[in-house]
């Protein structure tokens, strides 16, 4: 047993998101042994953290522990750490909790937010790529909200009520159109002084459209769908700056205390010290069989690639379909290797584009399924029976899906805690300080909506 | 219109707990204007809070905002907000967003963990009071399992698999069940190296015997359960330190990497600035109807207030339903005097003992109602149908419901993410790095858990 466990190929993965499980859930039948490495302990299913940051779904619903998901899986060892180093000589991984020695190295480390340089924009405009990002922007949102209620000062209120989404990607389409949805569908009824649906919500973008990555005429269509709900779309413009007092657009800028930035993506910092070669996103540049170049033992996956659709020679996109495909095209080459199996020549990756969705809003989406774009609410129905069906493990499914039906029904978001730091939250508050002079005026505020109540 | 809104009566409800709501709640009918502030902004359910820190539910299940709670009631205006100084004498409450006036006041700031004098306790021993306390408990709980996973060193896997929880009380009792059956049901199939079962929960108080406030057959009942169920008691000792290195029981030092406060609660901190008397708790002591020495028009409700009972003279427990019914009391009082319908005597208040539960393990919770006492299955079925009709939103009841049934059949928990700030997470990892040698140690032991499942 010794022997047999000792002679069992090695196989070490980075990352447990899309690409790293497909890959770990490939090998379910043979005889090796995998260390499956991640930072975090669960597997996030990325396509709906706006949900989470706009109040819609709980973390958990997006979230499944690694070894939840593999325990199953007698073959696959989950190691939270985070990796500090690669030999590719010796062959050995480093992370802060030991190291792992390997066979096969599948590096699925993912992407993180890009500031395109400019990571001082961070903390006034946080991103959309884990958890905590999407918990702070829920405490920013609401938070918002509840200060501008007891904000005297028109200008200062409207400001609290403005929010800048920088990018107009599917991300940054899908929540605007959530922030938007949660000021004129959800708050209304809650708040005495403001008018929670006269919240501004601006998107921006460099591109010439929206979703630039879908079809054109879906992206004429998710800018007119957006305007109609009122939100507010600037193309072609860049962001020089964003500050406490709001985004600089060209010479111009819009005051708003909530920014928040969907705009690009980049690999993770550790390819930087892999001295390997990585393109302008930090994403590392592979062969055609997603090898690293030298290395045919080492193969890299999904959004951490800088990989060419062997077909049409176009990038390989940044998306869950990405992390999949490469994942299982890779656990297939080990596989056969292993299995001594293997052609002489290992094939070139190539990218089943299966098509593409955006959620725009209540009972509007649009997708792009080969040459067929539709949008409205039968993009909706698909948009929505395709991401419950990606969703890993039944349980969350359920649960999603009766979070989906119980708000869609009341219009109403459940998961709304502003939790995290309070420090921070008191120490916004009381940037906002008021004295007592402006409390007359809070009550003549409060009356004056008394009045148009009746 | 004006008029009669600058005459309704003002009253101002500090806190959002179970007193401050069921005051507001009070006056649904009445013409009043109410402003209720808190320094969050959801309601909290506290005697969950456990559940969310052992996994088992999510942070919204237990928490509603406030101004969902309220929002059907025109007459209450609901703020986000610390309060910083009350001026009694020209009835003003002063928060960092402003400032309140008011005819009648009610203080339900509720309370705070207590380290009984040692602060310094904290940063080892997380408290159990806010979703925020729960979510730390909740991370350094299974960051311990993860950790202990690729720990080689035999002494301090144990120190990471050891879970001491200080303070017997239902808290206490409810907290230790729960980290034991995470270890025992939850995650034995999920790791390699570790036997997760095989983690030590140690139970501490100073006490005679466990859940001092409940009947002593049932402090027994629940020690001979949890004893039962591998939890180790320790009675009659006092900790003298909480380290990194453990606790400190006396001389012995009980070698510990996590352990969890539910000893005791005192008021908030803002009662000492008040200049008003108060117990060693910190509890603002009140006359028998609940009012301020010296300012009838000023109450203090639920565990913020240092109450005794009329009939028994015995101190207001510290509970859900002191908290309620010391809230309805006062609101009725208010009521009358507004409507003009007051006895000349304001009536003394008495706590009605409705009997109190506390739930053990699966299946398994103890029952005082009255004079009857009972435990196990029933008492189990009990606990689950009086926490789920308390719970606010009949939405929160379905999922909680659901989430509960969930758990029991397949004895899992879901929410087990490790959220928080991760350069914690981090740190603690660095601080139990390990180097190369370490690796071959641990491989072995990889092979020694195979040979055992073989």
């Amino acid at each position: 047993m010794n022997q047999t466990a000792k002679d069992l190929p090695r196989i070490v993965i980075i990352g447990g998101g899309f690409a790293g499980i497909n890959v770990a859930k490939a090998f379910k039948k043979s005889a090796v042994e995998i260390d499956l490495i991640d930072k975090r302990n669960y597997h996030l299913f990325q396509p709906l953290l706006y949900q989470v940051a706009t109040g819609e779904l709980d973390p958990a619903n997006i979230a499944a522990p690694i070894r939840k998901i593999l325990w199953k899986q007698k073959n696959v060892h989950v190691a939270l750490g985070k990796v500090t180093a690669i030999d590719f000589e010796k062959k050995i991984v480093q992370f802060d909790g030991g190291a792992m020695d390997y066979d096969y190295l599948v590096i699925a480390t993912g992407a993180q937010q890009s500031y395109f340089g400019h990571d001082d924009f961070r903390v006034h405009a946080p991103g959309l790529k884990s958890i905590d990002d999407a918990l702070e922007i829920r405490r920013r949102l609401f938070l918002a909200f509840e200060e501008a209620e007891w904000e005297a000062d028109e200008e200062a209120r409207r400001k609290k009520l403005t929010f800048v989404i920088v990018g107009g990607g599917p991300t940054g389409v899908e929540l605007a159109g959530a922030v938007k949805e949660v000021a004129t569908e959800t708050l209304p009824n809650e708040f005495r002084n403001i008018q929670s649906n006269s919240a501004r919500v601006i998107l921006v973008d460099g591109g010439q459209r929206l979703v630039g990555p879908m079809p054109e005429d879906l992206g004429k269509k998710a800018q007119e769908v957006l305007e109609k709900m009122g939100v507010e779309i600037h193309l072609q413009v860049h962001v020089n700056d964003v500050t406490a007092e709001g985004v600089v657009i060209g010479e111009e800028t819009i005051p708003a205390e909530n920014v928040f930035w969907a705009a690009g993506v980049q690999g993770q910092d550790l390819a930087k010290d892999l001295n390997v070669e990585i393109d302008r996103g930090s994403r590392i540049v592979v062969e055609p069989d997603m090898s690293l170049p030298g290395h045919p033992e080492v193969f890299v996956v999904g959004d951490a690639a800088h990989a060419t659709d062997a077909k049409t020679g176009n990038p390989v996109p940044g998306v869950a379909q990405g992390a999949i495909q490469t994942g299982r095209f890779v656990a297939e080459i080990i596989k056969q290797e292993i299995e001594g199996r293997a052609p002489k020549e290992r094939p070139a990756f190539s990218y089943y584009d299966k098509g593409s969705m955006a959620m725009i809003g209540r009972g509007n989406a649009i997708a792009a399924i080969g040459k067929v774009h539709y949008s409205g609410i039968l993009g909706w129905i698909s948009w929505n029976i395709l991401h419950v069906m990606f969703l890993v493990g039944f349980r969350n499914r359920f649960k999603v899906m009766l979070d989906w039906l119980w708000n869609y029904i009341w219009k109403t978001r459940r998961s709304r805690l502003i939790t995290g730091d309070p420090k921070v939250h008191i120490k916004r508050l009381y940037s906002e300080r008021h004295n007592c002079e402006q409390h007359e005026k809070r009550r003549r505020l409060r009356r004056r909506h008394k009045d148009q109540e009746e």
